[in-house]
C-alpha cells in the first residue's frame, strides 16, 4: 500500500512544474552546487526561504554543520549546469566550469543567474530520508529579465510566451 | 536593512514559477480552500510533502488542530478557481462552484484537477509569520494529461508547448 502511494506520488510530481534552482554551499574550502526543486519562500518577515535534502547527498554533510547557502535561480539559458549540477559529476569537480564564483563570506553563487538568495540557516527538522532547511536571507540579487528554467514530466522546459 | 532584503527577495520571488495549488481541509463541518505556490515534496520514505501557510490564514485555525488536507495541483483550465481561492471571497462561500468534492474522510478537494494528494499531519515548523506544515500522503489520484497552471511575475501562466 505505501509502496503504491509512493509510486502515484511520483507520477503526481511530474506534474508539479517547479523553477529549477542550484543550491551553493561551501565550509572549509569544501565546496557543492547540487540542483533542487524542493525550494519555497516561507515568510517575508524575517525574509527566509526553504528547500529538502536527501541526508545522503554529498551537500549534506555541511549543511547538518549549519554551512550558509546560496539559492540561485536558473534561468532558460542554464540547462547545462541544471544538469552538471544533477549528474554524475559530484563536489568539487561540478566548479570546474565558469559558472561559479564566491561571495565576501565565501559562500558560492551561480554567476548570472536570474536570482541570488543568500541565507544563513535558522532552523532545521527532519523528516524520513529528508531535511528541511530554513535559511534566513542574508542578501539577494535579482536578474531583470524572467526567464525561469522550468522542470516538468521528467524534461526542462520554459514559459509559453 | 531588513526592508530592503524583504522587497529585493519578493522580486526574486516574482521569478519562482510555481505551479499552482489549491489546498482543501475540513474539520468539523468547517470547509477551506486556499490557493498556494509554497508547496513542495518532501520524502517518497515516507511519502510526504510540505507547505507554508501564514498563521493569519483562515484556515490555519483548523490545521493548527492537526485536520487533514488535500494538495490539489490545478492545471490550465482552473484559472477562475485559482483566482476564487485566493480572492476576497473567504471560507464557506469558495464552495458554491461545483469545483469540489468530498472524500470518504470528508477531506475536500478539487474535481478534475491535474492531481490530488491526501495528506494527514504529520509534522509542524513555526517560523516567522509562518507555519511550515508537513503531510504524509495518505492517497494519491493523478490525471493522464499534465498542463499545470503556472504564477510568475504576478500572472497566471502555461508551459510552452
Amino acid at each position: 500500500m505505501s509502496h503504491e502511494i509512493e509510486q502515484q506520488l511520483k507520477r503526481a510530481m511530474r506534474g508539479l512544474a517547479q523553477s529549477v534552482v542550484v543550491i551553493t554551499t561551501a565550509r572549509n574550502g569544501e565546496r557543492h552546487a547540487m540542483a533542487a526543486t524542493a525550494v519555497c519562500p516561507v515568510s517575508m518577515d524575517p525574509p527566509s526561504m526553504l528547500f529538502c535534502i536527501n541526508r545522503s547527498a554529498s551537500a549534506h554533510a555541511i549543511l547538518s554543520k549549519g554551512a550558509a547557502f546560496c539559492i540561485n535561480l536558473l534561468s532558460e539559458r542554464h540547462e547545462a549546469l541544471a544538469r552538471l549540477c544533477s549528474g554524475p559529476t559530484k563536489g568539487e569537480a561540478r566548479f570546474g566550469s565558469d559558472a561559479f564564483d564566491m561571495d565576501d563570506e565565501d559562500v558560492p553563487f551561480v554567476l548570472d543567474a536570474q536570482a541570488n538568495i543568500t541565507c544563513v540557516q535558522d532552523g532545521r527538522m527532519s523528516y524520513g530520508t529528508h531535511d528541511v532547511i530554513i535559511g534566513k536571507v542574508r542578501s539577494v540579487r535579482v536578474a531583470d529579465t524572467i526567464e525561469p528554467l522550468l522542470y516538468v514530466n521528467g524534461a526542462y522546459a520554459a514559459l509559453a510566451r
